[in-house]
């Protein structure tokens, strides 16, 4: 199996959005061949802060999986968001 | 580095008591020598489900670093949290 962690932060202002759209995207990868396990978590302790925990079944068929595109204008990625 | 996802679930009507431990937690291990990032997150869409997420410089580290007792009473495994 393949896991990932996908760490993002909201721009200020823009958690429910965030929010809402990490839900979307869980509720569609859910339904991916050959998805394990999917959902969104949020931090207790860092604000704006989320977590969308991935696993497949291998790396081949999250390589064929359908990706919805995200607005970068809602999301920002930080190597940090995990502190 | 060692990454470690730990999912556990709250018992019914523990939501709060089993954050709270696992704030303890996190701000104890946020100490520890060798931590690089440990964080809490909460399920956006399983309610009572919790993701502790442990980044450590290494396996040596995380063999000798202090492990607080927790409550096995509050919280229970699930190996289908992260569902």
């Amino acid at each position: 199996m393949l896991r990932l962690n996908c760490f993002f932060s909201a721009h200020e202002g823009k958690y429910e959005e965030a929010l809402d759209a990490a839900l979307a995207l869980t509720a569609c990868s859910r339904k991916d061949e050959g998805t394990v396990a999917y959902d969104t978590f949020e931090s207790a302790t860092n604000p704006d802060v989320f977590m969308i925990c991935e696993t497949w079944e291998n790396e081949e068929v999250l390589k064929n999986t359908w990706r919805p595109s995200i607005s970068s204008s809602m999301w920002v990625n930080s190597s940090n968001s995990a502190r």
